[in-house]
This record gives structure tokens, sequence and C-alpha cells, in this order.
């Protein structure tokens, strides 16, 4: 599973109200018209379970100086220890996606399909219904990385990153390029 | 699609003999055991017909100094230019998935799955059957983002980036955290 590198979130959900979260890595956006993001996750989360009840879910980017209570909710099972209280909460118009006040990013999802392919996990795909940011973090209307200071994490060896310099503009740095 | 940050990828198929190749950042791994990829890409790539026509793909993560020619893939369709000279290729057990020689990792893919939620973009879930690196990227046996140097792109504002400073340890800096 050599991917690198990936994204860090906190996946929320409410289970019988009561909000839970799990980081994952596994994340992706799927589409664009309607944006649309999904996971995967273990069957073994707890935090499915809430996926399901509501069928919504909500994706909150933590910044660098979350990361120690980002990696507290991911040793830490929502079956042993009640996570409801560990974040400042507050719901969008879903009313069930429970998102992370301090997280600088949050998307409020609704889920739209469930595949199961059998060996484990579970892949929840979700409309992106709402994103909230501060202001603080924009530039241009738009989350800057470079303010708000996400998490990377690197699988196999299992190691957080912060984000690093600029190398260049997308559709655009390959203008330059001439095969030799 | 406020999902930050991203990785960034070039996804090999053959097309009628002949590889081609698109950058892509909508990637993630879906699943352990089997090892499982998935990309989402829109259906009027090129490669697209590749991939369905072998039901293989290869995933090849480019290094810093390939920024150029990644982004130049991108910028360019398959349909327009022929992309097959553009690198030093090989292939592995599938023989059909065309994987690049400069890229620091190469993952070769058998398609398993395809999901067409109906809204321009297909996605395909593949399993990893063979996975390529250089001695010299390798840290105790895996890839090394120090070393070999991936991609990071932010999508909305179209930049890409280098992998930064190390933060701690996953499944291991949060047992430090305590609630206030």
């Amino acid at each position: 599973m050599y991917l690198y590198p990936m994204p860090v979130v906190i996946i929320g959900a409410n289970l019988g109200g009561k909000a839970n979260f799990m980081p994952i890595a596994w994340v992706q956006i799927i589409e664009h018209h309607p944006p649309m993001i999904q996971i995967s996750a273990s069957q073994s989360h707890y935090t499915n379970k809430g996926i399901k009840e509501n069928g919504t879910f909500s994706v909150n980017l933590p910044s660098e100086e979350m990361v120690e209570i980002t990696d507290f909710c991911g040793l830490n099972s929502g079956v042993d220890i009640d996570k409801s209280e560990l974040f400042e909460l507050f719901y969008g118009d879903l009313k069930t996606a429970p998102m992370i006040m301090e997280a600088p990013v949050n998307l409020e999802c609704k889920l739209i399909k469930t595949v199961d392919l059998g060996f484990g996990h579970e892949i929840f795909m979700g409309e992106i219904i709402g994103a909230y940011a501060e202001e603080k973090n924009l530039t241009n209307g738009i989350p800057d990385v470079k303010k708000f200071k996400p998490i990377i994490f690197t699988m196999n060896d299992n190691n957080y990153w912060k984000i690093g310099d600029h190398i260049g503009r997308a559709w655009s740095i390959g203008k330059k390029f001439k095969k030799k």
C-alpha cells in the first residue's frame, strides 16, 4: 500500500445522538459536480455504525497543533471512551454530522453510496453539502495550506509531516517542459 | 472539494499496446488485505479507455524533479500527443500496466471493480499486485519520503508542494495527549 503521502482527516458521526470521531488517511475526492468525497474504513470502527445510523458524516481537517489529539482519537475507540467532549462541536444543515470547531476546515457530508468489497473495509461515498473554514485561513476565498497547516501522513513507516515549500503551479509549470 | 493536501500520481495504461499516462490527485488506498487502491478520473480521459481495455493500470509516484513532465502529462491529452516515449518504461507480471522507470515508486494494479455514479467520473478499484522502488529510496525496506521526495497537490488554488518537516509518530504521539 505504497501511496505517498496521504492527508489526515478526522471523521465525525453521531451514534445515538452522541458524537464520535476517528482519524483516517484513506480519503479522496471522487466527483466535481456535485462535489463528492469518499473514505474507506475498517468495519471494526465504531464511527462506521454512526455513518450508517444517520446517513451523514463530517470530514474535519486538523492543523499541526492538533496532532496529539488527532492521534489520541485513533489510539482509542469510541467503544471504550466518550469522544463527544474532546472538541467544541457544531452542526450544519444535515443536523447529525458533528463538526470540530478547532479544525480549520470542515466538510459536511451526506452518505450517497456504500461499497463493501468483502475484505473488511467499508467504502462510504458522500456528497459534500457544506464546507466551513475560518476567514483567517483563506487566501482569495480558498483555504491556504500555509495558513491552516494540515497534517500529512505516511503509511508503512507511520509518520506525521508538515507541508513543505512551494514547487510551482499546476496546469502551468508543465508548459516549460521540453523532451530531451 | 476542500480536501488538503493530496498526493500526485501518474496513472499509466496501454491503449492498443501503446502506453499513455495522466497525472491525478484523486487517489486513495481502500483495502489492506489484499492491498487495493482506487482512482477517480473523468470519463473524458483517454487513459480510462486503456484501463478498461486491459483491466490493468499503474500508479507511479513522481519525485519533485519530475514536476514539469508530470504537469506536462496533465496539460496534454493522449488523443493529441503520443506519451509512450516520454518516459523509460517497464512492465511487471500483468504485462499490460506500463510503469515509469524514472518514478521512484510504482504500483502495478489489476482492475477489480468500476463504479460509475453517473456524474462524469469513473471510479476504478484495483488490487496492487506488485510494488517497485529503488533500494536507494528505502529506509528499513520502506519508501522514505525524505529520500524520494513526492509531489503534493492542493486543489482549488492549484499548487504543487514539497513534503515538509517531521511532526511525530502515528499511533504514538497521541499517548501524550491529556484533555484540559
